[in-house]
């Protein structure tokens, strides 16, 4: 049996009991270690961060706690290495994959201790400007934010262990809140470790920084009114958290990212040999193989003009027949594996339930395998499917495939291409490829209340665009609807989630004391 | 059998069927008019407003909306004496306090008009400053809020009629989303007329405002992934709500103000004789009597210095004695009725729920009751209750009885009050009494992240401030915790529960064209 890794909970080292669930490496079909939550003091480790770790967080200032996200940083910077490693073994992504994840964790840190920096020596934050309840200013309100006093609890999916822990931990910390990672048993290796390593540099106070690696069985039951949750995965178990007690009863607060069929859009201005289509083209094949499809903000549906249909479908299967599957220690292999079996058992069941509405342009199952034995490896190649009636094929616009998977589709008209976007009840991200300002910025407006996030690819920043499913902390990233609702990073208006804001209703000289312990900045 | 109110639904007025709910007058025990929902199309009522109230809304600026908002308080106005008319006779309530509903809703309308007015001719918001996502600027990231697609739905309190509605209607019609309100039935005649009066007015887009009266079963089944939902009433509707799939599922964003034991703290500067002291016993009487306490934000809970102790007690009690109860009709009636017989027993209930933990320093069964026949009428005078033993009476803390009923207890320590307002888990409001601005200032902050408001009362504002329990739109209302979560007014901040935030991430030729159609204004 391999072994155990311990959970750092209520300020020590502590191991469940019980054999614990083991963590495979999904091409080698290894086990690689164990994890176990059972047996521990649940309410103890929460106790222990919101009694402990709070009230040492909330004593430091806001340039204290950036100062403490940069030395974060440097840890994790320090065993980056041995995080590809472990990448690679447990979650079976290749090295470019797997930076996806560590180095966007680390550039993450950096940008909020950079904003961090900003908000100087204050321990509270103003909003706004003040605003008066009498006449002359005899009497006056002022809105503040404070960090609630109370532990952030993430419970976080398999696919981004490393940056979906620090792209919610920066915030968190930063605004004086600490917090207790649940992350995905699956890979929970890499979240474990890079908890270790920043736990044993000792750069945080004590109780800041937790982590439970294993099943989250009653983790829910211990959460009071002032504790925030943040949740990143399935719709269904999203609404399971929304009926929990401790949500519909205490109103913890809850940040929900959940399923989302995100799409593309070829604004009708693009032919097949304007540069706007070959963007769209290249951006697709992209989003499909990056990660094995498996991220949350991937393209999974395409919608080109009627006109372009048959090109754009010749163009992306030419380029994903050149995709390379299989182990990803291999250098010639540029899309590695899926987390696990039960995830390719659960992308084939999605895709047996497209096909039903669906014509197969590109099959995945086509693609050797190199250096993998497909009894074996959670492998699966890339698989482009399409339709000419995208109104009457539900599956497409209901069923997220969380594979490397997506499906074409031609639309009539830009009402029509609207109207089947918003099939998709609220997405994380939408992206336009056209050349055309006006129109791009009438369809960026048009979708912005459907979607966290629209990525607009023209002609000119071909080179300089960030892409259609990085997430980059300076944006908004969550969406509405089927996405969850929820609000991320946003640069600084990721702190409001942490914060409370308060009217403070006094007199001049009452706020003129709440004053200096603020700053003039306002958070979102 | 009185008359049946009729819903205006689905852009005209339709009766519900069977014999419907008698509304009463609860000093006389006399049926005024019947309302019903049954057999209404509650799908066929949803959409009209999202399909005909949300575009033509949407189709406006926010400066167009604004003056919307201006000819809805026209009309208000116009027909106030009406209002009051239905206010004496529905909810029991002096002129004084039915003011407090009417008037209050007249003001709030005006200032989101004013507020609005300052938003311009945009149809879109942006949120905060440009980010550069690549070198040079050569690709960007904007925010920008734009109004959900949906409509927002209020499920309302019986005890603000006329403010509930248009505290909430002003923001969410402004930012251009169709309202559906369902009033709370005890007291939906008032809420009803308005809308009637409005209607026929017709101020409004077809489709911009719609009223159901009666029975709420079914509505939330209605409801879709843009729709939103703000609800004010108990914790354990509210829990009912958050539960439900519209809610858990399709994440329909929820605002819920809920219960409160909101508190007054005398600091311990203030002596019996000091004008900090005279405050807070003027600010306690007031709050218990105002609308019979049928307030959210009332005080509830008294926290003074233990050697203040005795005198505040005397001091609150000689103050009750000479409030007057009874019917409202009759001048020299200060404190009306409770809405009906209904809340006449729930406030009895939670009465002996409190005894049992406390003494009675001044009971309201006491009062005789000015033209009223106690038989008949939901009348009963202010009661204060005490305990010296604060930390063991959990009820005080857990019970909310919402009627004209407080418990004064002492404190030892700052530290020590500070923990006993903790016990209601968040609350609305809370207030302060006390004449060094340093400590006021210092408690309000440490009181910021349980309260959505805190209220500093010093000698300087004594004839200035706005009172603890008086929601100024220009102020957040809302709170933490056992008080919902939920976040209403604070001037535009309102705006974004009806907007949806979004990043658009492209060039900076493409951005210049979704900057003309906003403004440089930012909600939060």
């Amino acid at each position: 049996m391999s072994s155990l890794l311990p959970n750092y909970w209520a300020g020590r080292w502590q191991y469940g009991t019980g054999p614990g669930i083991p963590l495979m490496d999904p091409v080698l079909g290894q086990e690689l270690v164990r994890v176990s939550s059972d047996g521990l003091d649940l309410e103890q480790g929460l106790a222990h961060a919101r009694e402990v770790g709070g009230p040492a967080l909330r004593a430091l200032s806001y340039r204290e706690r950036a100062d403490l996200l940069s030395r974060v940083g440097e840890v994790l910077q320090a065993h980056r290495e041995a995080y590809f490693e472990i990448a690679i073994a447990n979650s079976g992504t290749t090295r470019k994959d797997s930076s996806i994840d560590i180095d966007g964790a680390i550039y993450t840190l950096g940008q909020y201790a950079r904003w961090g920096q900003s908000l100087g020596q204050a321990r509270v934050l103003l909003d706004g400007p003040g605003c008066n309840l009498a006449r002359g200013g005899a009497f006056a309100s002022r809105h503040v934010l404070t960090p609630t006093r109370g532990v952030a609890l993430f419970i976080n999916a398999f696919n981004f262990p490393a940056w979906g822990l620090w792209e919610k931990a920066a915030p968190a910390l930063l605004s004086g809140v600490p917090v207790v990672v649940k992350p995905a048993t699956a890979t929970a290796w890499l979240a474990q470790r890079m908890v270790a390593d920043v736990v044993a540099a000792g750069v945080l106070p004590a109780g800041a920084l937790s982590v439970l690696c294993g099943s989250s069985r009653g983790l829910l039951d211990t959460l009071q009114p002032f504790d925030v949750l943040s949740f990143t995965g399935s719709a269904q178990t999203a609404a399971l958290i929304r009926s929990h007690p401790a949500v519909a009863q205490a109103s913890v607060r809850v940040n929900i990212e959940a399923d989302s069929l995100n799409s593309a859009i070829l604004l009708p201005d693009a032919t097949p040999d304007s540069q706007a289509f070959e963007l769209l083209v290249s951006e697709v094949v992209r989003e499909m193989t990056v990660k094995s499809g498996q991220k949350c903000t991937a393209i999974r549906r395409i919608f080109v003009p009627e006109a372009c249909f048959d090109a754009a479908a010749e163009a992306i299967v030419a380029q994903l027949e050149l995709v390379s599957v299989g182990n990803p220690r291999n250098e010639s292999v540029r899309m590695g594996a899926l987390v696990n079996r039960e995830q390719l058992g659960s992308v084939r069941e999605g895709l047996a339930a497209l096909q039903s509405q669906t014509e197969v342009l590109h099959d995945g199952n086509d693609h050797a395998l190199i250096d993998a034995d497909p009894a074996v490896a959670s492998c699966i190649g890339p698989t482009l499917l399409a339709t000419r009636h995208p109104q009457d094929a539900h599956r497409v616009h209901d069923t997220e495939v969380f594979g490397p998977v997506a499906t074409l589709m031609p639309y009539r008209s830009l009402d029509e291409a609207l109207s089947l976007v918003h099939r998709g009840q609220g997405s994380l991200v939408t992206s336009l490829y056209g050349a055309q300002p006006q129109t791009l910025a009438d369809m960026a407006l048009a979708l912005a209340d459907s979607h966290g996030r629209v990525h607009v690819v023209s002609p000119d920043v071909a080179a300089a665009h960030s892409g259609h499913g990085n997430v980059m902390p300076q944006s908004l990233h969550g969406g509405p609807g089927r996405a969850g609702g929820g609000e991320e990073l946003g640069g600084l208006r990721a702190l409001g989630f942490y914060h409370r804001r308060s009217a403070i209703q006094a007199s001049p000289s009452v706020l003129a004391e709440v004053l200096p312990q603020g700053t003039a900045w306002t958070v979102d």
